[in-house]
């Protein structure tokens, strides 16, 4: 289980996660409603705003939160099946937030006759969505479908993990450029490169979202803030790997390739087995 | 060791890696060769050319080839200090490559009379730099200073590799950011929201870069690409965590909270150990 400090330090690391992103909240808000056109489902600029409010709130803040979802403390006394169908039901929100924010770039661009899908932005930004969708397709079919074979699980697993954050990755640069894009084309006299206060704000809230990133990866990459089962299957793994084989037999066989390249992948397949087995 | 099909699987990719950065080295020569005013030191364009030259070859390509250069089998034979100096040497390439391509920007803004540090680009790009030579700093601190203790070693670790990572993706975030700027700044008649070739060739470009990032991150973050020697050790590690405390006592009493956080680092320390007393 979690130490005490070991559990402190999460705390601390977490809290200041979840404080930036509130953060980066209020300063989008602040951005399209002081210094933007405000909110606004009118297919000109007021409805571009819902855009980076959308992006920053749904796929990016809830996004990160739920990556880091299972490490919370208080949530281990729920069941893993319990705490699946949260980390999948905050990606599903965060999907339909980016969904609706890129509608709403649509319909901004239709109705001021602005070209769509012409900038890197839009295409890195379109590429994420749809492997986002992938990600959470194959999420729920391979880890929420009970009949979903263990062997899958554990093939897909280092998969899912490395894709996930690469996708939350993604989606923070992707939105970096779509600041840069905002600032240059929404200011004039004074341009950004006079940097007014609207830049500066706008440039800082780019870093707020970079600073959370880090802190949620950060969270995700730490061994010792996993869920208690997981560390004492690891445990389990890491000292006994040879029964495993009698136990398990041909699936085990079947997967030593990615066995040896993947520790975890091991662990969290009898994970997965022991959720199949108790929820 | 490496099995035959796993060393074929690392092969596989760490060869797509190396087309596709060989390959973003010639589209930005192509796009400032071809579409763009060349190459000079001329104080005006031809000198900014230099920058996204000089970024993608060292501060991505360099940088991403230095990541993974203990991955590589054929250097197995060499000693891991061997190893650090050519890590350390390839960073040090990749760094000053970064520095020229700065001074290149800032010679051009001077010239044109364009301000310095406005946007988020260069913001994060400087603070990226900043970080990148600390990382420098302390990792030939660290690593390559024989005085260095082991503990310090170990504890540094985690945070050497998650920092690296983190830098490596950020490069490429911004590079990305940069090619938006430019291509905004740059095009006129026909637009970059007209799409002309060279904002196609340009935003492939910016997708290369991305692709060849992930194949690295892929690479550094597989365990059984990792170099036999930490292999070895990470086996020994994880069968027999208990008889270490009496062979290192105080050491790894002090780190006993870093050794929970990062199985890794303990091995890793005593890598380093072996390095020093070997090499």
């Amino acid at each position: 289980m979690m130490a005490t400090e070991n559990r402190r330090d999460f705390l601390l690391v977490f809290s200041a996660a979840v404080f930036l992103g509130l953060l980066s909240i209020t300063f989008v808000l602040i951005w399209v409603l002081q210094y933007r056109e405000g909110l606004g489902w009118d297919g000109a600029l007021a409805e571009f705003n819902w855009h980076p409010v959308l992006i920053i709130t749904g796929f990016i803040f809830l996004h990160g939160i739920a990556i880091v979802v299972y490490r919370l403390p208080w949530t281990w006394q729920c069941s893993k099946l319990t705490m699946k169908f949260i980390h999948a039901g905050l990606h599903l929100v965060a999907f339909i937030c980016a969904v609706i924010a890129m509608v709403a770039v649509f319909d901004f661009h239709n109705g001021a006759k602005i070209p769509n899908m012409y900038s890197l932005h839009s295409w890195l930004g379109l590429i994420a969505l749809i492997l986002y969708s992938l990600q959470l397709v194959l999420g729920v079919g391979m880890f929420l479908i009970p009949i979903t074979p263990v062997t899958w699980r554990a093939a897909f697993m280092p998969l899912h993990v490395f894709g996930g954050l690469l996708l939350f990755g993604s989606v923070i640069a992707v939105a970096l450029m779509g600041i840069t894009e905002k600032l240059i084309f929404g200011l004039n006299n004074p341009k950004y490169k006079d940097l007014p206060p609207e830049a500066i704000f706008t440039n800082v809230l780019g870093l707020l979202l970079v600073v959370f990133g880090i802190l949620i990866v950060w969270i995700a990459t730490r061994p010792s803030w996993k869920r208690p089962s997981d560390q004492i299957l690891h445990t389990l793994h890491t000292n006994g790997g040879g029964e495993d084989n009698t136990k398990v037999g041909p699936a085990l066989a079947q997967l030593s390739d990615g066995a040896d390249a993947e520790p975890s992948a091991d662990v969290r397949r009898r994970i997965n087995k022991f959720d199949d087995q108790t929820n």
